[in-house]
């Protein structure tokens, strides 16, 4: 059960109203990285968790980003309240009004429909989504997440640090992005408390796949690092190699029984292409009149081409 | 630039068409975890990737995963094909169509909407979203996501293997679980090739609050662990020390100008909530004829409430 | 700041697993009138909110939610035990588990994805988004939309018990539909003390329009009733008088510069459709060898037509 | 059926064209509280209700509701007009055109991707979605959610006539709320013209705990109000007593049989969590050379971190 | 499988990093009509077919595509360098940090979220869905969705060099935009490679409504045209002859069992609303001390209501 | 100003309830293809033409796709009207009416969220979204999108006639149909009657891209066809030539100022990976006591794997 007290894990000292530096803030409110997906990670994770270090640890945290949730909505609270007042009671002079609320998209939603109000959405004005929630039900994976969702929630407050020039917000910032930091390290002393975390789950995989390195993307600026080569790799250069990996013949196949494949025959006969001759199309209808057909350099012939600044070829920089 | 060759990575042998089993394969062709969310996370990070070896290994591996995305998708083609052409036909009696198709929602909409080729949807019929996509163009972070990623999908193929007895499936899931164990191993080599990811980013956090653990759940079932005990730690048991952690009042404040300040008084008393009095409600009206007011028991007195029989509390199991 | 206590506000005692029922439950954990739907629209209301009495209540019910949520989530991972263990560690006959978890597209998703976690998805497996969070900073709305989203999440809560047998859920779950009774009592309450709440805001309406019901739809079955009729309402059933409602032309125009204008007219030319004529069109290509052009009937000569059992309208019954 | 007649409901008269403002008005064409919302909330109640009176009033509103979606669609075609034909045609300097466009991100993709058409979505560039639309069945419950919608509707015309000093269209505005006010007078006059609406829904709740207000939100600020206090309310304010509610241990749990309870067992040995023991952790190999592990001060006492003016605590405000 | 060459189909060449042009270039990246949703529709389409040409010809151009993908993202990212590397290493002074990413709410997203690189979403900040990609497993009707779909690339596109004055942008968009040309020449031939297209499946419609054009639009600006006029049409224009178009009563049934039927009956009871009277209501007890009921005009007699001038009617324009 | 009849465009007899049948015909109320996408493609289309055939058209056939909405969606209700009832006055069995409602997730949602009333939303679940309406406010390119959608929506109608075997609703759906084939003539006929409408839009492209088609999928199953063969086109068999396709590098460059090149340098030099040198991973602390580092074969010398029957590769299938 929860409970709350009205003070803040961290005191919130705005200078002065920014409805635009807000929507900035949004980005940790109802964003992909904010602490609602951060708190709702791990709450949803100690609810079904069962082993009671993880579970405790998993509420534990989960609570504090509530905590933290509260932080991060005081502050774009105090930076629209100006707008929130003026918006509401409608004496200043609509022009301006306009003005001070239309510095962004997201300013506008967060004005006119939140109405000032700090809205669970990101800083582009998207809604927060239960997507960004990556709990999976198993620990040396979801220990894994929640490492990654801490580095990334690390990052993006670095970044509002770094934009921000209000010694308040960039002191209670820098609060919630150092949690972040112990929080990391949290989940990662919990990831390795369980002794035999990798490969994560319990099937193994299949030996001469686990250490096989493809090189798919080749040319100018291939390179060797610890990532593909050395003892641990058996690289793959030649690609024909793995089409198929397999010692098969690359094809998907099914059995089908003999209804399915008359079926199969009927559709194919109503729908086949026929790969020869050249039909009247309705883009040669559509190509104008005169064109008869589109031909190689469609239009090409139509004075009204070359005069085309943007697209004549000789227009393009050498 | 990419190229494609008509053999898959690896062959796909199905046993019969089941387009049941063919909506539970979904979810690692349009699931949040599935091939298409690894192929463009790997490839999006590549493309702003300045680091060479990195970058080189984020296309090798971006690649890859869009093969991996061609075997799954085969594999769910293959287990729809028998329902696609008697659907495209219409042959088969409609009850048993409708039946065959209406094991479960995803699948009803698998055939009717999308006629039985391969939807980026996941297993439960909802479409692909780039917000699963959680690059954030810095490398300790993003390398930490993609280890996490890894794991995520290895989880999901081991469960998918669990599900099926099809042995060309499980033995194609096999393979693609295996390189997914390969992926992580080269993310974590690529991570720790960068000497100092530790914290994640540049900026170092504030001292004093990265090693605090703060206990906000509490009760029977407070546990020690490393994760919260232990000479990395301060730990706080006693919350009032964190509210706020600052040596604040925990209240949100806002410097307001003068007119601002006007507009917010006008807000308030116009708006203001009287908290003295009783008033009467629509609730209290919509309380039913001869109620007056809702009391304390609604509809208390009512003798159709002794009788619910799901919800008199006596009924309750003792 | 937010404090957890391990005990449940109200004790959950599940007689059996069942992933089916677990899904069905969701509704209330990830769902549009969920709890995680409730705690967050009266915490965002909560954050911004300047008057203390609303302010405190906001963030009682907020954190109240917030502890339902953690009941509904506990009912979803008693419901879920069974087949996240026999999943996760894979002892069970494939098939037998394939057809546990396969009774809906959700339980699917449930058990594929999330492994039998509680996840932040609602019944029918879409992920719980912030648009259901309809917060408007503007106390006189956002209580009436407090009132009708209690009244919402009540009935969705009356049909789960209406289709649960489990003692130890349905009584669970009276208690939480109970508290939707309680809070949609505090949220009226706390409209009717802000004493001029109608019409919500500040701005009065146009008072010819504020009484006009416009009769739109017409034909047998036209009613009367308070909502229409009565000293309240100017009725209009005649509806030419309504186009428009003011005293102008009904007509959309905007004043043009001469250079847009100029631009419009260009536009018009270049995109005039020829009323006259009866052009040849892809449609008239695609209708088969020998049909020339469509016509009424299309392909009507055909003899595969008549046998279509499906279509002809003789077939339909009479 | 429906039927068109070409005049709007009310004439539109837009002084100049101007993207951004059009932009604005998104906000009621393809937004939350929008005129498609609110046809298609009232289309889907009025389609599924019995009740002749409801019926009839159901369809009358969307019907009209359908008409303003075309006054305020109407609106943002001629404020898009000149960016329109300028895109369109190309004549105008590419920079002026960038920065006309680029006003906002919804002006940049309401003109790129949308062409200056009327798009539906909202004013931050959100499609619109039907999760908008939360009609449930039951009529107690949807008159309520109908009530709360026109509020919404009503307060964001009042937000944008409040930022337009275009008089054509602020008039236009003015009839549109207007509407809604009307609106919500129907809404209400049908709701208590079902005479026992409260409850909501069928069920009576559980009496001991409909009346209770559970204090959860505490500290300085606490208040009385006609919410929480008088003869109504049975008030809890200490906690203890409602964990649990009832008379239970508020523990969930649930009865698993032998062969689950064996799988359950396996998984906890499996995943289990050492809580001795301080394990060496990838964060602690990513702390950089020389950290040997991560300590309290992480990189502490590095250098750049008394550098760093952002964050050293004793640059905070005093 | 895939294969990728480092070397781009298309040299990129920027003048100089641009934030705001970078995101509206998203557009085409991770919008609607964007590479990715090209590329995912012909793939989806080339896996389910079994056509040998026409999955040769999807396999081809959903690899290009890809391709395509790769230089539109590239633009992306060398306009987005500089605040990338400026955000990362926090050189820049805050305020002019913040000016530079906060032209555009997209801007700050893809600058704060997503660190300056390629994001999967629109010039409006919205991710990219699969929802975009509407393949049917029908050529008839894919081949269509194709054209269409190139069509709108193509239109994107132009507008896009519309708004772009560098040139090493324009060139590439120019390469890009023609490309769409010619893969909808290739949509177009394979169209009607299929010899009988039309109507697209296998179901001839119902002959008599087939020719029907019915003219629910009417009024001022009625018109004439080959879509609506002419041999092949049996116009309507006294909709009373489509009210319905068969020869039944034009009202929904079905037929009820007995228990259904005795619930319905049931239900109606409970919900009836009472047509006559005019019962009290929440927006009476609202409308303010004194008012007693809401009356005609609402508020209307209070002195405040012809002061405000936004919405007094007298203060409309003429 | 849009008007409404109470007669339905066409009479709907249903022959008994059937939840599971009602959630599959939501494909065409709340699904892409539905009538509620088709109405709003054309609605918003109509509001931004100026051509006053093709607005006309438009809006005729917007209003006629709402009264079919108005059909399909009276099919949902027919078919849903007794588990409505039951759900709404709980008087059947639990357990059957569980049965009853939990055939899919769809048919869940439906009954217990939206009460058997008609939901926008698709087969699956899924909210009906503004992203499948694709209007772009080009007539070249909107009218091929509107005949590429009325094919969609014809082949969804076929399909799910071909699974029906209720008289009445294959009737209704029948006609449905045939209005999609009617409309399709109409968008067919409006297109060519635009003169000159390819390629779509006014840019002409570049020409000599304009005929190259790039045979980017090699292998077995390339095929020759009019879409890639003849006189029409330029084949690109070996792909060498189109790596780049200008006469370039192939690279993507950005010209940067010195402070953005300062900066560059230094994010480079903070986070380049260390090509060299084989660093100890998580991964490696992960891979369970004993094992030192992962190697190739990860935890391979552990006697589980050997006996894992789903992985070991000499259990596939030969």
């Amino acid at each position: 059960m929860f409970m709350h007290n009205k003070r803040l894990q961290y005191t919130v000292r705005v200078s002065e109203p920014n409805p635009k530096l807000a929507t900035m803030m949004l980005e940790q409110f109802g964003g992909a990285d904010g602490e609602l997906a951060a708190a709702m990670r791990y709450f949803t994770q100690g609810l079904g968790e069962d082993d009671p270090g993880r579970k405790d640890m998993l509420m534990d945290i989960a609570t504090e980003e509530l905590s933290h949730l509260e932080v991060i909505g005081s502050i774009v609270a105090m930076l629209s309240k100006g707008v929130k007042a003026q918006l509401s009671e409608g004496q200043m002079e609509e022009a301006e009004l306009c003005r001070q609320i239309g510095a962004s998209s997201t300013s506008v939603k967060e004005s006119i429909l939140f109405g000032g109000g700090p809205a669970l959405m990101d800083s582009g004005g998207v809604p927060w989504t239960a997507a960004y929630v990556d709990s999976r039900s198993e620990p040396t994976v979801d220990l894994r997440s929640n490492i990654a969702a801490e580095a990334r929630a690390k990052i993006v407050y670095e970044r509002l640090i770094n934009i921000t020039d209000d010694p308040g917000i960039k002191e209670a910032l820098g609060f919630l992005m150092t949690r972040e930091i112990a929080h990391q390290k949290s989940f990662e002393k919990a990831l390795y408390a369980i002794e035999d975390n990798f490969p994560p789950g319990k099937l193994p995989g299949v030996e001469r796949f686990a250490s096989m390195y493809v090189n798919t993307s080749q040319g100018e600026g291939d390179m060797n690092g610890p990532w593909n080569t050395g003892e641990l790799w058996d690289r793959v250069d030649d690609l024909t190699q793995v089409m198929p990996a397999d010692g098969g013949d690359g094809i998907a196949t099914v059995a089908l029984d003999d209804a399915d494949k008359a079926m199969a025959t009927k559709l194919a006969a109503r729908t086949m292409s026929n790969p020869s001759g050249d039909p009247l199309t309705g883009a040669d209808l559509g190509a104008g009149p005169g064109a008869g057909r589109t031909t190689k350099g469609d239009k090409g012939g139509a004075p009204d081409i070359h005069s085309a600044p943007a697209m004549a070829e000789e227009a393009a920089p050498a």
